[in-house]
């Protein structure tokens, strides 16, 4: 099946729009993990099992198991592999290089690792990110809007009238001939959200920024769905992993992920 | 010492301006490799030995290591610090994502593993190339024209008469207090190295795809040093390591690198 449509699939399926981001920070898991084997497989792995029933997606964040060295990638290895079947499994890598580095970097999160999808930064264009995309059960979500301040360096600059983020919109809606493109366009910038639905209703939105970042739920709903068919998953990564550093974290976590997935549904 | 000031020394003592990238393809390495315990590190460091006297940089690219999984990760640990004293350490990582992430993929590369600099995309802006900048010992060679065709799609993009790469230009030169930020200038687009040497005389250029990608090394030699005194380094990698594919690779590698180091000094 196309990506697109396992995405559009298990949202309806899970009746859910929830990704949960597994920044995994050992300076903020609770205490006695860090008296464990393997903190970060076994705080990914309770945060997985809690918070899996509410969650269309899981994104896992490679900086923050690189961070650790060796150890942090064999963690990154063995969580990708007990994520869920009923879940969208992001690598939230931000990857993307020249055609014959970018095709090393697909296989190592789509073959070595069995991730459906990865973040792709487009400043390299089209043969970056065509290794991702060659496979159309495989997608790519490409960095369009991002959620942090520095997006008005260079994604805010102007060219005949069009801003960069949305001639890259338009690019990306062309690269879509598989039904395996997304766009990542932050909460924290609601009227881009617009913008970019605007340029491309069949492109699945990926919407980080609504937890700790602040981002404004209500509008980047109404924005991105409103006038859309197209599947759009939001993520918390701190606002879930992080609801409790007590012994009741996981408990914490389902209730935080069960609310935001309700909030995204009320909505709607 | 300030990491810009010690890439210039660097090229001086070694009289070079070689950078050998470190692209290993199992696919492509001399067959007896493959009998070895681990064969990108047994051929990695046969091809340090061979052209370190030649080479003032390394360069290490991430994706051909994580391509082979956890043993690829390994690897790449590995090759990292068995890098000589005497060369600058490259990871070439093309990362970059908002500040608390960044600030763990430079955790990685800096902390976890000896390099000296590593590549940054700057699509995000400010805040996800600044953790790789703090300390002034360490660098970052930001993307400013990448050396392959998607280069067009984007970097190219023209606002008041400024490219998107000509205004990336202008931002790391004043991202550059510490003297700790470079760019990435491909070879495969000379003109654009004279344009872009114009805008930050100051920067250093780590200028990609003299090798195998066929840029103009002439030009792009003339156009990145004729008025500059910041340090300048060429990459080869496919060149270089695979100059043999047979039981001579090393004594291949060492002459190529021996004349390419030789090529750049005879046209600065």
């Amino acid at each position: 099946m196309k990506f697109n449509d396992a995405l559009s699939d298990i949202c309806t399926k899970k009746n859910s729009h929830l990704c949960v981001g597994l920044d995994v920070d050992l300076t903020k898991v609770p205490a006695h993990f860090n008296n464990t084997d393997d903190p970060l497989v076994e705080f990914g792995k309770a945060i997985i099992q809690a918070t899996s029933e509410y969650a269309a997606a899981f994104k896992i964040n490679t900086a923050f198991f690189e961070a650790y060295g060796v150890p942090g990638w064999q963690a990154l290895a063995k969580l990708s592999k007990i994520l869920p079947d009923d879940v969208i499994k992001i690598a939230d890598a931000k990857r993307g290089d020249i055609g014959n580095t970018s095709r090393m970097y697909a296989r190592a999160f789509f073959r070595e690792m069995p991730f459906d999808c990865i973040t792709v930064n487009p400043y390299l264009g089209h043969d970056a990110v065509s290794p991702f995309i060659e496979d159309e059960e495989k997608g790519a979500f490409i960095l369009c809007v991002t959620s942090n301040k520095g997006a008005a360096d260079f994604q805010y600059l102007e060219a005949d009238n069009k801003t960069l983020y949305s001639q890259i919109a338009r690019k990306v809606d062309r690269w879509n001939e598989s039904k395996n493109c997304g766009l990542v366009v932050g909460a924290t910038h609601p009227d881009e959200i617009r913008k970019v639905r605007e340029i491309a209703p069949e492109l699945p939105f990926l919407i980080p920024g609504i937890g700790a970042q602040g981002g404004d739920l209500e509008l980047s709903v109404r924005y991105s769905m409103d006038k859309s068919r197209a599947a759009v998953i939001f993520n918390s990564s701190r606002g879930i992993i992080y609801a409790s550093q007590q012994e009741n974290f996981a408990e914490m976590a389902a209730q935080k992920s069960k609310q935001m997935r309700d909030a995204i549904n009320a909505l709607k």
